[in-house]
């Protein structure tokens, strides 16, 4: 590729520290394979710009008044490029904007930062571990913001409160699932009404002053859950030990899934386990590698994601039990460490 | 066109009430000018898609599984189109490859949904309503979070918890800008400690649990301001004043821009006002109709947007003063009435 261009979003982050919000003004990071890169933003974000790690280290930065073209800009930075790399997540009315400046070019949106964002570095792990810690903290105030009574949305406040209060930047997402809304993995937060022998299943997250994020699950209940339910947790508790265990260094992605599903089919619940096994967590909650059937890539030291198989039995219940780790040499290193069994109030 | 296609972001939610994380699995609204509408989404957040409006009123819903190619479904949903209108938010991956699956058809992205969102209807003027309520109270509380010797970091800290508290459900942004910062329009936040006589920028903003946004910039400062400042602040607290009063259905959105502008030029501070007067905002931050030099839209009684004129001069201080207001018949309805005078704490 002639060229690489990078929009606000994750990449932009991983690859210059500027975490500028994507907004409607142009800001573009214009990469060349044969010179130097150049950062095109808004005049009134000029001076963010300018404290950039990029910008201070001598990037070049250049910026357009509110009535310029900042197209003029990029194409003065880049001339004529046969070959353009696009950041995934480039918004569309940019995209076609590129085609549109550069009709003959070949465009595309190949992985290339999230391949060198999938494995970190030691100080990425270290603010990795500061995020896992921070959230552990919030789970560990979790069961006194648990009573019967209360909504979903209720307890969903006072966590996002503490979330920031423990020092993460952003809450990036709350999700308090009651008893049968814990069968929908993807449940955010309702009104319902909290009761006695609810399994409540909490995953939440946010993102630290460095720009890595956190993610953990937890399950909570009032009282006692039903007889079947702590059966069910159990086997899924194992599950997730499994799987952790099993990584290491040359591991297939893919095999740490199959790891967590053969132990819940065997329990009797393959079925109701409907989702992939983890994802990889950075300077994005979900990012590369992907834990899930199909995906080969071996795994390498450094490499971080998270392992939260689960399962959800419709109109009934649910359950997921999330933990990030890190490879290393050896296996697998926890960044969550808040206590994994049921968590009962 | 003879297909639209929506992912997640403010078009999908303000088309069918879906407020779907952007995230790597695909979701995916596919509208075809001839028939009815699909939405395509992962097989682990089929539950929270039937639970939206569009499901509710009987809107056809199909799901994937983890495995499973999702553009297929694309495929079967909408068939040969020839013409194919794309979100403007839609990611490059996503862009690139229906580009690929339709390789003859035309690919745009039309402002088509920014137009229908561009003016509210009552039940949005009062989502937005009740949204500037919310922050109104929150710069109602920050004298008590300020206070000589604490960082700009720890009172954004205090900010974002009081943004949750006032009703909020997520906090989009916290700038507490402090003395020589104040004149970065864009600066959010740093260690700065807050000194005596400092003017202090703060323009915070949230998500309402209905899907609104509130907006709004006040200058607070501990003591005394310097005279200089003072004086300029009269000048733009007058610039923003002849601003509002100025809309009405029919007026150009630049002629609004143009007020503030000749207003702080007369006032010797044209060339210090860096920016355009405003923006759109409803279910984005930031959306049409913009209020800027060379936008000819004509207001038109339902448009709602910022009035935010500023000053910022480099290494000493900066300003600016912000509401949200929505064009009805006779002119504007501010959503912000707190007070717009310097805050001397």
């Amino acid at each position: 590729m002639d060229v690489l261009f990078v929009s606000p979003g994750p990449d932009l982050r991983y690859l210059i520290g500027y975490d500028a919000v994507p907004l409607e003004r142009l800001t573009l990071l214009a990469a060349r394979a044969d010179d130097e890169a150049t950062l095109i933003v808004p005049a009134l974000e000029r001076s963010e710009a300018e404290r950039t790690p990029f910008a201070r280290a001598g990037g070049r930065v250049v910026s357009w008044g509110e009535t310029d073209d900042p197209w003029a800009l990029v194409r003065s930075a880049v001339g004529a490029p046969r070959s353009i790399a696009l950041d995934p997540q480039m918004w569309a009315s940019r995209v076609l904007r590129v085609q549109k400046e550069w009709p003959d070019a070949t465009v595309a949106a190949p992985p290339v930062v999230a391949g060198l964002r999938s494995v970190k570095g030691d100080d990425e792990i270290r603010a990795l571990r500061e995020a896992g810690e921070a959230i552990d903290r919030v789970h560990r105030r979790i069961p006194g913001f648990l009573r019967a009574g209360r909504t979903e949305r209720d307890v969903a406040g006072d966590i996002a409160e503490a979330i920031l209060d423990e020092g993460h930047s952003r809450v990036d997402f709350v999700i308090v699932a009651s008893g049968p809304n814990g069968a929908s993995p993807h449940h955010s937060v309702s009104d319902r009404v909290i009761e006695r022998g609810d399994p409540i299943v909490i995953d939440i997250g946010g993102t630290m002053p460095s720009g890595y994020c956190s993610d953990c699950t937890r399950v909570y209940v009032i009282g006692a859950a039903p007889v079947e339910y702590v059966e069910h947790y159990s086997a899924l508790l194992e599950a997730q030990e499994r799987a952790v265990a099993a990584v290491a260094p040359g591991v297939p992605c893919e095999a740490i899934d199959a790891v967590a599903r053969t132990h819940l089919t065997e329990a009797g619940l393959g079925e109701a386990f409907i989702h992939r096994t983890g994802h990889g967590i950075g300077v994005e909650s979900h990012e590369d590698p992907y834990i899930v059937a199909g995906n080969t890539t071996l795994l390498v030291p450094g490499m971080a994601f998270s392992i939260e198989p689960g399962f959800y039995l419709e109109g009934r219940f649910g359950a997921r039990i999330e933990d990030i780790v890190v490879c290393d040499e050896h296996g697998a290193v926890r960044m969550n460490t808040v206590s994994r069994e049921l968590c009962v109030i």
